[in-house]
């Protein structure tokens, strides 16, 4: 199986359109002028004088740069590219002459270059080279590319030549998926065997035993290879996860696609929201015990649900079975999704599940709070802003996770109104989707310039599809100037969540197609949790403008209001209208409490 | 209205009897034993070479003498009368000559006296003023009581004739009310007016910014007078609103009693668990707001359950309303009752409403929690162990609770099998109460030596009494020789709590008679937040023995088992019988899952 490259894919309408000119108006510039108020850009020049630079403040500017890739390589943005350019041209004038670069460590330590595991440097180092791989990709500057290859080469001559550095593998991983695609790129293997240098070798040697680099918190608990579960801080996770697929795939290595698929089951089955957000608990940023999932203090980093997606994607190369896709649209749509605003220009950390403003404010005696709550609400810029840049680089790229291509057939996981040019059997083909989704299930597939075959994933939440399917994907044959239409049919559901999941006991989501709704104070009032869903009752769909997807209304009871605070059960309800709206939309409208899991009568 | 004090009144049977020669028999002993461990005793002859001394050390001491005083009123106990000897010698030594007396300001920071408000010395005081009266009233040995008198002239001395101290009113509050009752004890009048100076001064002096000592931590936030709401430390709240009662009574002040009422309706009406347990958030000890109840998280501290019965009591001496006789109830058969373990000799300082164990190992990737979350089995001591000796004093003396007198009527508060000698109108009769309350509701009340008339507290969960009765109470004459009978129906019962209070949403809590029932793993197997009681189903009551009140099964259903996590609504259930217990016995039989809120189907 091989992937297909957004670069192949143009989004033309509908709602990743509307996401990806979002990006492209709003979002990479509202987060350069951040970065910029922050001194990240300047500091890229050596400039330290108004901000201390923070230990992965490149990774942020790195990622920015991806995004501009990405963007660019859609449609041409000279004002962006030359400030790429301008960066590249800090980046060599900052790089040591024997490839080092890092501006914390070249500014500020220069004396503890690769000594502190948890220091982020090869992480920083990662992300620099995706953006350069991306950058050559869509420009064809090699500049950038020839610096952070260098870079790799001083790389692997200290950790895996010389030896002499304090610590053997990442603190936090992310090089070794970005070592795989600078070997793609520059067709140079070593940066491949580096990459599986720094796989093969976690958890194979006590490192890094800090507070905050703890073996399983970095997974670094036992070798890759005999992992089963997801493990320690969620972002470092996936990131892993995926080299690991990456390397699987590479190498045909079967006991590291062992540890993937045992890995991915482990995420998907026992500890993965139903937003596809990931990560439980905030103490660690991450993941925690078997179906441990708390709504109200869920940690869920954008960067995490957007990685699984990346993971579960690269899964899909490994192995022909649609519960991969299913999670990559889990998370698109819903906890990745609800990361960014509407109007583009803010962004989550954490994407809680549940949101009571009065908990901030509950301890009135005492200055401090007895809980780690998520944020309530969307910033511009966080001093670890891993997030928002991650947003700009994903965004654009959103089409890599639609196809994949074995032999004859095109794989079509996920459905976005697009044109995509992809070569099939040495036959070069257009193929285009023409859809609403997920506003509804129609999608139409047509083909010219050939005739080929396609494997339609039908997604797991589609009840109502009748034919014939193998792992969830549907066999047809599409011939050259035809085309298929397809209809998953979407309808609002209650969702029920395993009964060990003890967070949603007694609770229902509602779910329509991928988009995980929820409820929000500023329609419903106040105390939405008393709420009940009338379980009997039609949801009825509304408006589309507002949020990209329909407002949903359905008929629901609250307990009517009494003075007393403890009462023998009393069945005294009044009759409400409850309002849902796409859980990716919540919190665009001021503080307000929200809900995904509700009680129904 | 006026109190009738347990020394009058013997426990001869029932639950409470079984609770008083536990304590006697077991709990005096283990706290002492405890204490000495720790080196709370020997710090009283100012040997501290073997463990640095509490700044609160005094008032734990305090406590566990006045509880022994309180044993000794019902029966001599030598034993532990010579220890309280030796232990008033101790005093007497190491008091100054000027009356100042505290192991830790006398031993560790002689220079730091009188200094810091948020040191206990007036807390501990007043700990040693309630002890020396009790010790007094029980031995008629005056010394303790002595020493103690010359420890508040030398208060009164600095506080209000020099005012030559670095803080004006108590950071912790319990030296207003032991002055009270010194003042009550020795007919000096000075200590009733040193007790309104620390009362009426409180909120009026801008004292204590430390961040323990912050306004409304500790009730200075507005003069007493004014305050309408129950806010701050919770043990320091009901300590001050008792000391705010009696002096409302004693000096007939509207206006304080104004206050008290008002926070005594914001406590039982918004502020206050289904158990009587205040305090809701670990962050200060404290209330919160309004409605805020979460039960996982719960903090109400055994004293401040126990503070608030006192509180509440005292509310009767004010007005007649068996509103406040309800909440003693709640607060002894529940929030304070679970803080002693059924062998004696271990106990909560904490009461949560929910334990789910699990949660204190989630966090496996890094080595700290990020929840503080409520001990889920009792220990044998603290370090700040305030809770064991409190309920030392507080059972022996738990007679203190049943009855006030006013005129010619007896008022008949709570329901003990015992033998009182009360003078009614100047005539000395004996009232008797024969009843297994609280594991039935019947209850005989008979008197002999005069007519008298009663007024009976008809508990607020009964509901099938017919009769009139007037602000809770039913009037009745009671003549020489004769006894009334009364049948409070006790029958399991389904409780929701007020839709305001988000935590018990769609919840529904178990009570018969005063007792809250409760849920344990133990016997009803894991994720008990999943079992939905069935609410058709009759509560087949069960053993009496294991707990002291029966042991409740009922029908219930849990969902069956699968693999999915998320799957659209099911309705596949599978029948089961839930095993309920009193709140007051959980946590008997090692750490288990528990919680008084369930679902229902």
């Amino acid at each position: 199986m091989e992937r297909i490259d957004f670069s192949n894919i143009k989004i033309t309408g509908g709602f990743w359109k509307q996401k990806q000119d979002l990006v492209r108006d709003v979002t990479v510039r509202a987060v350069y002028d951040r970065f910029k108020d922050t001194g990240r850009f300047e500091a890229f020049k050596g400039d330290t004088s108004r901000f201390d630079p923070h230990i992965f403040w490149d990774s942020d500017v790195a990622k920015w740069m991806e995004g501009v890739a990405y963007l660019t390589s859609e449609k041409r943005e000279p004002q962006l590219e030359a400030i790429v350019d301008e960066l590249v041209d800090d980046i060599e004038r900052m790089q040591d002459e024997n490839g080092y670069f890092n501006i914390f460590f070249t500014v500020k330590e220069p004396e503890n270059r690769f000594k502190y595991r948890d220091c982020h440097e090869l992480y920083c180092a990662g992300h620099l080279m995706e953006a350069a791989v991306a950058y050559y990709q869509a420009t064809r500057k090699r500049k950038f590319l020839d610096l952070m290859c260098k870079y790799a080469d001083y790389i692997e001559e200290r950790f895996v030549k010389k030896k002499d550095t304090d610590f053997v593998t990442p603190g936090h991983e992310e090089i070794e998926l970005a070592l795989v695609r600078l070997a793609e790129c520059t067709g140079v293997m070593r940066y491949l065997e580096l990459s599986k240098f720094f796989v093969n070798k976690r958890g194979t040697v006590l490192e890094g035993l800090t507070d905050w680099s703890q073996q399983m918190y970095n997974q670094s608990h036992m070798p890759v290879r005999e992992q089963r579960t997801a493990e320690g801080h969620a972002v470092r996770a996936v990131y892993l996860y995926c080299a690991m697929a990456d390397l699987a795939l590479k190498y045909g290595d079967t006991a590291l696609k062992d540890a993937c698929k045992a890995i991915f089951d482990n995420i998907a089955e026992k500890r993965m929201y139903i937003t596809g957000g990931i990560g439980s608990s905030h103490a660690g940023e991450a993941f925690t015990v078997d179906y441990d999932l708390p709504n109200l203090i869920s940690y869920t980093e954008s960067c995490a649900a957007l990685g699984l997606a990346l993971f579960a994607h690269r899964m899909l190369l490994l192995e022909k079975d649609s519960k991969y896709a299913d999670v990559v649209e889990r998370a698109i749509y819903n906890g990745f999704m609800s990361s960014i605003s509407l109007d583009g220009k803010s962004y989550f950390y954490t994407n809680p599940l549940e949101v009571l403003p009065y908990m901030f404010t509950r301890d009135v005696s005492v200055s401090h709070y007895s809980i780690q709550l998520p944020a309530m609400q969307r910033f511009e810029v966080f001093d670890c802003s891993c997030c928002p840049p991650n947003i700009v680089r994903f965004i654009p790229s959103i089409a890599n996770l639609m196809y994949t291509v074995e032999g004859d057939t095109l794989y079509v996981h996920q459905f976005m109104e697009s044109e995509a040019n992809i070569v099939i059997n040495g036959k070069s083909v257009i193929v285009k989707q023409k859809t609403a989704y997920p506003v509804d299930g129609k999608v139409q597939i047509s083909v010219s310039g050939g005739d080929i075959k396609i494997a339609v994933r039908v997604p797991e939440w589609c009840d109502s599809y009748e034919g014939k399917t193998k792992k969830g994907y549907m066999y047809l044959d599409l011939c050259d100037n035809k085309s298929v239409d397809l209809d998953f049919a979407m309808k609002a559901v209650l969702v029920e969540a395993n009964p060990l999941v003890i967070a949603d006991a007694g609770k229902y989501a509602v779910m329509r197609g991928p988009l995980v709704y929820c409820m929000e104070g500023v329609d419903n009032g106040s105390c939405i949790r008393d709420i009940r869903i009338d379980s009997n009752s039609d949801f009825i769909l509304g408006d589309v403008s507002e949020f990209g997807a329909p407002v949903i209304k359905v008929n629901a009871y609250r307990r009517k209001a009494t003075d007393k605070l403890y009462y023998t059960k009393a069945d005294n309800y009044e009759k409400t209208v409850a309002t849902l709206i796409p859980y990716y939309a919540f919190a665009n409208r001021g503080v307000t409490e929200m809900q995904v899991w509700h009680l129904i009568k």
